[in-house]
């Protein structure tokens, strides 16, 4: 990447999306002046010990969306965060079949998909980091934990969604997020001598970080225990968490230390979206531009202001240590509106979760002893098809930052149902201690021995 | 890669198509003890110079028609010939507006694609190695001949489709491909005092190989010029070139030298398909596996058998010299069966394709200075979803080599239509000096800086 991309990108990230577009490259002759990299990119491919191991998921966000988010916020020849990475590689995500598991499932969903990076084994479709027999395995949060290592894990969606659920608990079925919603696993209920739901479960590994949503399932009542009687919440505060349930409450927060984790819930179910825009439909829409969420709740901090604080928290706790943070942050609701075919609700979210990769490589930057990985967790519905056509499905019409129109489509589902995740294989970033290990075509589960060296847990 | 993917993928592709899924592979517990590849990945990064540059183009082979032909014919966890390329990257690759240059159009088609990669110019779809204004830009293939280097251009579609054309003709329409059918041309056209159709301009700069199909535009009668009355197959043969017109010819020639070209043309219209197999539906289909496609003409060469033989021909000629050669192999039936939605007919010439790519990088394994490069010009309509499910268009669901079923969808046009290109950024892999220019996301246009640099033409 130039300086002059660089210098695009980062204006036109910085610049309100509601600025009409601005300077247009001039696109026709781009590129035959590239300069040879082999030199600089020779210099990336670092092998050795990471301090932190940064992991930023966005939830769904294959090649396509990454384009669509490209396209419509810096334009076809701009480059977000994201793009700047400089190993890449493509990983596999399959499932397999629960009842034979050596079958794959060729179409994961968000738990499969994260045991396979957070403990290295493929399971099946709603694990949350249990084999297909149910057992637990351990994962990357866990183990770097019990190493000494600061943890962190934040998201958009519900803190007991799959992606951060399956840093830090253990049940057969990714629906059981609070004790009081335990139908789907019998076997993990306190009540029967189980670890407990997705919330319980997380509030007692107690990793240094915790922000999100889902405050609905911390407010829900421990049904056994010691904490029987008290919500979840109850028993994050009777064991010295500190709390926050705003911005301006996350933003009070100094520091962390073993003993005074930090659990910031946002939202009752899922944080509200970053943008709006049209609806697609079977005849197309008129262009038009995304615009602010205006219904979205002032008090809520931003995926890149979660990011930004985690990254500070852990970093200033682990100060003075050799070894560092093991951090995940999750751009969750990229995924579920490409599930509600909203494209700008999908975009708005991948150019927040972009914000959220600056700020990791802008510690990076001055910590290259961080792995930053970004990548997603499986491919998603949205294709980008000729400008003002119609297909099978539904489609809309952005005019992106070049000032050209863009055609979205979704035609995995019905528009009153939910379009499907795809089974394509996905796009892997990454910069720092171990980052060329991500090239060629890897296994999603191969991430984890990867973050593992890195933070020499394995 | 460990050595046991690789034995695994040479035997499920050396094994024929027809045969029952062999040893299924333990999926469960896969990954978790990957080895470190950062030192030999070191290694893979290589600058200088190339003798040799053999660029293979998967023509609307995006991230999802590879991992659908991956996990067809190896499955989900077996690797492809072209998963094992150690540089990889995404590139973008859109077309810019004929009327507006300055402004993108978002999903390109193979002609401005490949004037992309040919040249290093964005330019407008439909084109020809020319600029938004008609103007001729020079190609890579070009540049090579005038430096000395063997040249080669090999193609299952006709010879005078957008990809091979893009390399060694100049026409302001992709339809123009022989000299009479010049309607959309009228400024190229002999008559007129240009350069001619596709086909003859290919003839007249007379790359020293090319074979694909086509025979009917080699057919048509010149309409102007010294060669006015001839056939285009006439001009070339009084232009002392070889021909072949089927596989047992092209085994006759035994070497190519200048002045003594090769022209192998085996169908009127595009080569016959690899596979055959069952037609999407709304409603889906029953599972089944692909079948050999009884109605190719035993008399066609297959891909493969094209792309041994030009890189043989190609090295033989240039032994001795420090200039080697620039040859393009095109897997051109991607494309074409996406287009159809018939997903055994996209996977056959993907694994055909694949095939191809395996047949080069063993020439580059003893013949390192060799810049191999494989990639696709855009991205297609074929999405793997949930098993068993509908979606808004067609899916079939097919039998891999897992044992496992997988369900494909085609949702971008009516069955009785063409589903469309997609707007998606593509993967690209590379092996070999200059490689790791292919890293990160990068612009379609810069290929041609990597391929004109790796052979010091640029």
């Amino acid at each position: 990447m130039t300086s002059t991309h660089r210098r695009r990108a980062k204006l036109a990230i910085t610049a309100t999306i509601a600025a009409a577009a601005v300077a247009i490259p001039a696109l026709a002759y781009a590129g035959s002046n590239a300069s040879d990299r082999t030199g600089e990119l020779r210099k990336q491919v670092i092998g050795g010990k990471a301090r932190n191991v940064i992991l930023l998921i966005g939830d769904g966000m294959g090649d396509s969306e990454i384009t669509i988010a490209r396209n419509y916020q810096v334009g076809a020849n701009g480059r977000l965060a994201m793009d700047t990475l400089p190993m890449t590689g493509e990983y596999t995500t399959y499932a397999v079949q629960k009842d034979n598991p050596r079958l794959p499932d060729y179409v994961t969903d968000s738990a499969a998909s994260g045991t396979g990076w957070a403990t290295g084994h493929k399971t099946y479709n709603g694990a949350i980091s249990v084999l297909p027999n149910g057992k637990p395995v351990t994962t990357i949060l866990e183990l770097a934990k019990r190493a000494g290592y600061r943890t962190g894990d934040v998201t958009t969606a519900e803190l007991q969604d799959a992606t951060p659920a399956v840093l830090a608990s253990h049940v057969v079925s990714r629906d059981c997020k609070g004790p009081q919603s335990m139908a789907a696993c019998a076997v993990n209920a306190k009540e029967n001598g189980g670890a407990g739901s997705i919330a319980e479960q997380m509030v007692a590994l107690a990793p240094d970080v915790m922000l999100g949503g889902g405050k609905q399932y911390f407010d829900q009542t421990v049904q056994a225990g010691r904490y029987r009687g008290l919500s979840v919440l109850q028993q994050a505060q009777v064991n010295d968490y500190q709390i926050a349930t705003d911005a301006a409450g996350l933003a009070k927060i100094r520091s962390i230390r073993p003993g005074k984790p930090l659990l910031g819930t946002f939202a009752k179910n899922n944080m509200d979206l970053e943008w709006a825009g049209p609806k697609p439909t079977s005849t197309g829409t008129a262009s038009s531009r995304c615009t602010v969420n205006t219904a979205r709740a002032a008090s809520q901090p931003h995926l890149s202001d979660m990011a930004s604080k985690a990254i500070s928290l852990l970093d200033k706790a682990s100060a003075g240590s050799r070894k560092g943070f093991f951090l995940q942050i999750e751009g969750a609701s990229i995924d579920k509106q490409d599930h509600a075919a909203n494209p700008c609700g999908q975009i708005g979210e991948t150019v927040e979760f972009d914000k959220a990769v600056r700020a990791a490589l802008n510690y990076q930057r001055s910590h290259p002893d961080t792995l930053v990985v970004v990548t997603a967790d499986h491919g998603h519905t949205s294709q980008i098809v000729e400008t003002g056509s119609t297909t099978k499905g539904y489609t809309a019409t952005l005019r992106t930052q070049d000032g050209a129109d863009m055609t979205v489509s979704y035609a995995t589902a019905d528009i009153t149902g939910s379009q499907q995740h795809t089974g394509t294989e996905v796009r892997i970033a990454a910069k720092g201690p171990q980052a060329a290990n991500v090239l060629g075509v890897t296994n999603q589960t191969d991430l984890f021995a990867t973050m593992g060296r890195a933070l020499r847990l394995t």
